[in-house]
């Protein structure tokens, strides 16, 4: 069989990043040569350890370098022994805006046997999809201090929001839901305080929706989304969102379907002028790092999103169907160390 | 018994608005003469008709008015025949800016034999307050729109924080924790995203912490609290947090605590500078108006709160304890019209 070749950049990162990135990665090379694919892999050691000797989060020349490649996986970013927010604004954040991942893409899904907080929701009362902006709203880093450190401090962060932002991910929200057999798109702004930003977001939802004739749009406020999510999670097929709303609902979301182990996500380019990034939602969890406790799933469900990105449909449904098949036996006989969970999911979709 | 005379505002506002105050007021009068209480009722026609008949949301004289009163019991507002945001910034929102009412007080709290969404969790593990930033953060409405209509359209919004505010809202929520069992705070913000808030919201919480020695605190992320939300609400006791991440949480808090049929909260200016508003947290639920369906049972804990605010504390325990009985009951018994849950309510409240 003929293989297609893909560049591909791996940052580890710090904490359990490593670790699930390696069982990523295994089940990558499992899947890889039966789907005709081969990766040329370049790995990047971006992070804490990096900070504190060089001072650098992700230099010019290492995002030039990126640029180059076809798709990049990340494991985790962020150390206690970091100031808050160096790494994700220097690293993560600047990666998302430099590489212009406009689509923040997290699908919210239980699968089948995972355990839920919710009482009496089983694997079919979850599954949406979240398309979070990721270039703009309050994460432009716009804002300052007037008069710090005295009793006339003044702290702003401005949240700024574009026609063209704002157009090019709702309307890549319809194609994900005109994609589903629901079809169902909900904005959820905050369109009765943050007046100009959500009328924006509602204008051109209304335009986009012309468009989409097969597609029902409603529209929640963040705040009931929320209770939504918990009280009725099933109402929920297609969500977009702004950035920081889309932040706080994919951890819920992540939260419901199962824990923040098993969430995944894609920092998209659909325009594809940069490569995307796959990441899990998850942190580095520093506490629990080298442990062999970290759970590799979200980060292998990333992969999958990663393979249907570059176009490897077929692959990214095995190790979907793998992980879904792994996290039903996991439920029936119990939990596994990262590795071995790899090592069976690497099984399952080898051959 | 010598009466004390209250000065108390009443604004029905819309939807289930008027039901529900009905309600309130019912248990109100109930607990007025054994407590010593007589309020000196003005009632005010605010709201979507009034909007409709002459363009007023909250006119300069009826805010003067309002002023002059001790206390304020708000019942809901919104309409959908009313532009969004027009009566929640026109009348709710101005109210709670120009009456300084910068602790919005929000309890969370799971009331015995009531159902939760949640699996395994009891009353007990739920059993929190949060303190929520009333007057300023991202509902300033700081902000606006260039080029509106244009593909080159800008939206801002701008969220304004102050060391003024922000130490304010922190020392009233150390004086909450320091007055329960478990005396522990946890700020809930985005500070590695929303750097300049984030950091002065840290730098306050650790110079007021200083004074209150007993008190536990710590940190979270808005997105890491939802899930604790849900994961393990137990863990939190007393939450400070800016007002659009307190709007969220405690809607979401509203859920895990039985749905919005049962919260409470206070729009509180500590400083007596002004008189404070309770209000239910639920919107005015315009297609449930008018048929007995509303539970009136955030509407009587916000005056069990009220009753707190004007040192009525007695009154307020027995209306907490008349309100847990009756949700006990009807946990047992089954749910009742908006009007009977009122009066069973103020039947165990009165003589
Ligand atoms: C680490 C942080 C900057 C990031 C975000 O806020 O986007 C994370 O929470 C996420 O959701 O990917
Ligand atoms: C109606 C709306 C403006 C309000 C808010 O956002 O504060 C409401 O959601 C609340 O929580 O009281």
């Amino acid at each position: 069989m003929v293989s297609r070749s893909v560049r591909l950049a791996v940052i580890p990162g710090d904490g359990i990043g490593p670790e699930v990135v390696a069982e990523g990665l295994k089940v990558l090379d499992a899947v890889s040569p039966s789907s005709g694919l081969a990766f040329e892999r370049t790995s990047y050691d971006l992070g804490a350890a990096r900070w504190h000797r060089t001072g650098e989060t992700l230099p010019d020349s290492v995002l030039d370098e990126l640029r180059e490649q076809e798709v990049i996986l990340l494991g985790a970013v962020g150390d206690p022994s970091v100031p808050s927010g160096t790494l994700e604004r220097g690293l993560l954040l600047r990666a998302r805006f430099a590489l212009d991942h406009y689509v923040n893409l997290r699908p919210v899904k239980l699968f089948p046997g995972v355990a839920t907080p919710l009482a009496g929701v089983t694997a079919e009362d979850v599954d949406m999809v979240v398309v979070r902006e990721g270039t703009e709203g309050p994460y432009t880093g716009v804002g300052g201090v007037l008069r710090k450190g005295t009793p006339h401090e003044v702290a702003t962060q401005e949240s700024v929001n574009t026609a063209y932002g704002v157009e090019r991910v709702v309307r890549y929200a319809f194609e994900v839901a005109a994609a589903r057999p629901r079809q169902r798109l909900t904005l959820v702004h905050k369109d009765n305080v943050l007046t100009f930003a959500g009328e924006l977001y509602q204008r051109v939802l209304k335009q986009v929706a012309r468009e989409y004739p097969q597609v029902t749009t409603d529209y929640l406020h963040v705040d009931a989304a929320t209770m939504f999510f918990v009280s009725q999670p099933r109402r929920f097929d297609v969500i977009v969102t702004d950035n920081l709303f889309g932040d706080i609902i994919t951890d819920l979301g992540a939260a419901i379907a199962g824990g923040i182990g098993l969430a995944a996500s894609g920092n998209v380019n659909p325009a594809r002028t940069a490569p995307s990034m796959f990441e899990p939602v998850h942190g580095s969890a520093p506490d629990i790092a080298g442990q062999g406790k970290a759970d590799p799933t979200a980060t292998i469900l990333s992969v999958a999103m990663l393979l249907d990105h570059i176009g490897a449909g077929d692959a990214a449904r095995r190790v979907e169907q793998a992980v879904s098949d792994d996290l039903a036996e996991r439920a029936a006989l119990g939990e596994r160390p990262t590795a071995q969970i790899g090592d069976a999911i690497a099984k399952r979709v080898s051959g």
